[in-house]
């Protein structure tokens, strides 16, 4: 197959530079519409159109460049139609950020305040009589509103009638899956009990995998007609880059450096964050190591010599090595999955040898 | 045109019994599915879909069944799809309710807990430090499992292409109105300062005119391949049915008898809700009476005096005459609109008829 064009005669980072820029300015259109749309219902219908179109604005827009990417693979002809596909998974993604924040308590997001943290200011300034209360509610709103408004715009698609409805379905039942994720997430944070290592993976699937990997790339190839098999593939894809991502978040998080990564050192550590790290180092360490260790995840008053401590004793007890090798094993089968994906545009099927490799490598 | 079959040849309460049933049967099943499906996500997964089971069934269906009432207004053919936009709707308005709940901090809904007490309770039971802010949090999931929900079911829809797509758009376009004017109903609920009766009317329009009754309304007439300015006319008839609907809970919050109606007597006014007759009655009311008015609407401490001298005063300045001729203008409005709708079955006709009167005697 034929290159799709000078779009993709690029490498991962240009690819997702233009992507990003196709993605904005479809958005930016469509929400600017829907300013003026809103403003019948009320004040507050235009005010949550330009909160949105600039939350979206400040994201990488890594998943909507994704459905690019899968329907690039096989060759789509651009036509715009995939570009909206594109855009309403970033609402789709801004929506479940501005939903996530409220739960994490996150007042900054994406290099800026949260939305719900934008609501809980303004009812200050307001002087409502409950202003955190106030930006809660106002932000479980906006994410529910950015969430119609991505299903707006897959209802614009002018595809036929089988692919709308696969890609609605598909769509749907992947955003159930990453929704009872989130409750899996809010819960473990809050539990102090057990945690197996099948619910941490469990997270990484269907969080990361499935939702930020596969259903960009399958939503991509469904625009494509792909076949089934291959939409499969593309799952599978995925997953694997999924896990992978979020193992090597980990990894960061424990062993990354203040300076490239802007977290503070270890942070993590101090978050007591159920990572996989922290999980084998519970189970591996000796009673005194896992009785330190007990004090340590989770305290926000350690110090560098604490992290230095978990840092040695994940790399002494071979915890790093192991996880490292399973990132490579993951790494491994996504580029076999990749090059098993048949009839696919060679220098695309480069973007995502390379997008495999950046997750497994990168530092930050 | 024929009658379409013995489910039609009742009335209004038995249509909607009828409704109900067939509804919550294709519901029950669904969210069995999707028990077992979620279950490989995490333990949360049969937990949301239990539990969205369980509150759907409490509610009494009436916007799912305004979907079957339009599609057999124009005679369609029952083949089970009309009953999954039932659900879908219905499924989406229990979403909006445990939404709504974290803002207007509900514990109590249709005639249960709400569904974020459930997990707030829940979360106490299993000793997590913050139970109250685990149990929104699970809140904010759980509506937004069901929103995805009832995207999913809409995505099985095995109906033509065109219809599909003006379905989901239709759809998810008046869930964004929806959403907005549940910001201004928020903000509302907060805002001390002046309220204008536009801002009140825009509510009722959006929150209960188009979203409860316009909408499923238009979703029946568009299964049924109902004309273009048909649509037109349900959505006009919807928006009458539902400020109508609106008012007619003003005037009942106020003169309502409590044994009907479950609530406190002048429940709205100790809750110092901005209804029609507040508004109207602070700006008819001479300086003496606004200023009491002032100390008595939202205060929760006024007995039954204030409530009588509140009533006395709607009466006597003519706002209680004054809004009771508006909504039997509406009512007359919508049934001339109903007769206008063309060539429908007769006896659900009757049905549709049946339901402005409802709307407009109703005392509970």
């Amino acid at each position: 197959m034929e290159t799709a064009g000078v779009l993709v005669r690029t490498g991962l980072s240009e690819y997702l530079g233009i992507s990003k820029s196709d993605i904005q300015d479809y958005l930016t259109a469509f929400l600017e519409r829907k300013k003026r749309e809103l403003e019948r219902v009320g004040e507050w219908g235009p005010d949550v159109s330009r909160r949105l179109e600039e939350f979206a604005r400040r994201g990488k827009m890594l998943r909507g460049a994704l459905v690019l990417l899968g329907a690039d693979l096989f060759g789509r002809e651009r036509d715009g139609e995939e570009v909206k596909v594109a855009a309403a998974v970033e609402l789709m993604q801004s929506a479940l950020l501005v939903h996530d924040d409220i739960m994490d308590r996150d007042e900054y997001r994406r290099g800026g305040e949260s939305v719900y943290a934008q609501y809980g200011g303004l009812g200050r300034a307001l002087g409502l009589p409950e202003p955190t209360h106030f930006g809660v509610s106002m932000g479980v709103c906006a994410g529910d509103v950015a969430i119609f408004s991505a299903f707006e715009i897959l209802g614009t698609l002018k595809i036929g009638g089988r692919s709308l409805s696969s890609i609605m379905s598909l769509a749907s039942k992947e955003m159930t899956y990453v929704g009872v994720a989130q409750m899996q997430d809010v819960y473990l944070g809050q539990s102090a009990g057990q945690v197996e290592e099948g619910d941490i993976y469990a997270l990484y699937l269907y969080k990361t995998g499935r939702y930020t990997f596969s259903l960009p790339l399958m939503l991509g190839g469904l625009l494509a007609d792909a076949p089934n098999r291959t939409i499969d593939s593309l799952a599978r894809l995925g997953e694997r880059l999924g896990v992978l991502f979020q193992m090597k978040d980990d990894e960061i998080g424990l062993f990354g450096n203040t300076e490239q990564t802007g977290k503070p050192c270890g942070s993590d550590v101090a978050e007591g964050k159920k990572t996989l790290y922290h999980l084998q180092l519970l189970r591996a360490a000796g009673s005194t190591d896992r009785k330190r260790l007990t004090h340590i995840l989770g305290s926000r008053s350690i110090g560098n010599d604490d992290i230095s401590y978990v840092r040695r004793l994940v790399v002494e007890l071979g915890i790093r090595d192991r996880l490292e090798e399973e990132m490579e094993r993951l790494a491994d089968e996504a580029h076999a999955v990749a090059d098993g994906l048949g009839d696919v545009d060679v220098s695309v099927l480069g973007i995502v040898h390379e997008l495999v490799d950046f997750n497994l490598k990168r530092q930050m």
